[in-house]
């Protein structure tokens, strides 16, 4: 028997109706309050994947945190807005009660083997084996998820000088801790799974929280499974921190240098 | 009196109800057939921006096209999902008779003077006035309303070799025709203003459209109206064209080395 992982078993969906679902918050997926936004963008998007409707695989994601989810149950329900020849559209929702705590847009395309060009490289890396897993997070909730090798911007949690504001750029290796088959569930997850910029940069932290999150998928389902459960190189950093929101870059590159995912966030931060 | 701005004719909103707007598509924004992304993205964030509801100003923005816009009329549907003490979350659709055409989120932030921190820099580029105007667009539609001043990646439409793949990075000011103050308005709408990279690297058309748009707004309103009508610093590239979709990433700088948006978006091509 093979044991179901834990990214599936927090994502589980019970179907309340047609593209409505009953779900749970999981410790496993947990952050600071509530779960970490990776996690909600992989529950809404496994909303989309199991609907019957849907055409095509997944080429884009944002999800939009509307508001604190409370651990515990909530509720996705799911709209097919659009679906075209190429396209199809999808609105998601969130709900805990009465609040819409979430709502993300899905858009899936039907891929086709036309002309291709690749022109982005990934950052030169030493091979995972080579470089050291960080072990520097608090155990528990959703950073025991991810096994992190740091080759640059690893976080460092010593207090310093606030005058002294280092570089929000990291560069690491990234696998799903227990390593775990790679597919658009766990790359809209793994999308989201990087600390906090303003983190890094300042070495302290401060309350903030993910406002809009949008990721790209690059892959089709062939570059997905090619890579297997093997770890991702990828890149984070941020442009700016302004009056209160900064945005967060990330890449996540697969095996041969293949682009499978980009992402951006916007980062609301209160001080 | 002052002549009205082209766009804001344009994105002139009738409203027949809360929340509900009429407005038509209009030649100065249009493209190969129906309206420059562009357009769409602007005139979805002025339903927003004219909501009394509305508090804060916009910090993200994701558009997806659904359908092809026809010529003519149009109605806008903006739903506010969810106010905080911090952020404020809106969907708006455009609608033609019974087809959800477009559909949009959009996120609208407090800022505050708090701690801020600007590491990215824009790339070394003449003044304005040392780069010539770009005047191999063909008249009329929205690339008449741009003032584009390349000094890298100028498009090169001379029929080449289908093996002459070439980069789909390029350098360039730009501002509106005729020159406007910037705002949300124009910096959503140009945002888009890029044309299409598949173009560039293979220097031919092929069937596309852009099937979903994330733009971040980095400045507050001091920053946006420090910009004036001057000209804005931009780049566009890509990072690979897979299987029929296409990624494009944007950023927009102004004075002072200011980055005041950055987006991305994904391009479907048909070959």
């Amino acid at each position: 028997m093979t044991a179901i992982h834990p990214l599936d078993l927090a994502t589980k969906l019970e179907r309340l109706g047609p593209a409505r679902y009953a779900a749970r918050t999981s410790g496993d997926y947990a952050n600071f309050s509530g779960p970490f936004g990776g996690f909600t963008a992989a529950v809404l998007l496994r909303a989309v994947l199991e609907d019957e409707r849907r055409i095509g695989t997944p080429v884009a994601l944002t999800v939009n945190y509307c508001a604190a989810i409370a651990e515990g149950a909530f509720e996705i329900v799911a709209r097919e807005v659009r679906t075209g020849k190429s396209t199809q559209h999808w609105t998601v929702e969130l709900r805990q009660g009465d609040t819409v705590a979430a709502i993300a847009s899905v858009v899936c395309g039907q891929r086709r083997a036309v002309w291709s060009h690749h022109p982005a490289e990934p950052p030169h890396m030493p091979p995972p084996e080579q470089v050291p897993v960080f072990t520097n997070f608090k155990p528990g909730g959703w950073t025991s998820r991810y096994e992190m090798r740091f080759a640059k911007g690893a976080p460092d949690w010593n207090p310093r000088d606030e005058r002294d504001i280092r570089s929000a750029h990291s560069v690491l290796w990234m696998r799903d801790v227990p390593a775990r088959p790679l597919d658009y569930i766990s790359l809209a997850c793994m999308s989201d799974a990087f600390v906090i910029r303003a983190f890094m940069a300042r070495g302290k932290f401060v309350p903030v929280g993910t406002v809009t999150l949008t990721t790209f998928f690059h892959g089709n389902e062939e570059a997905m499974s090619a890579q297997g459960a093997a770890p991702l190189l990828c890149t984070a950093d941020a442009h700016l921190f302004a009056d209160g929101f900064a945005d967060q870059t990330a890449h996540l590159w697969g095996q041969d240098g293949r682009l499978l995912a980009t992402s951006t966030q916007i980062v609301w931060y209160k001080e």
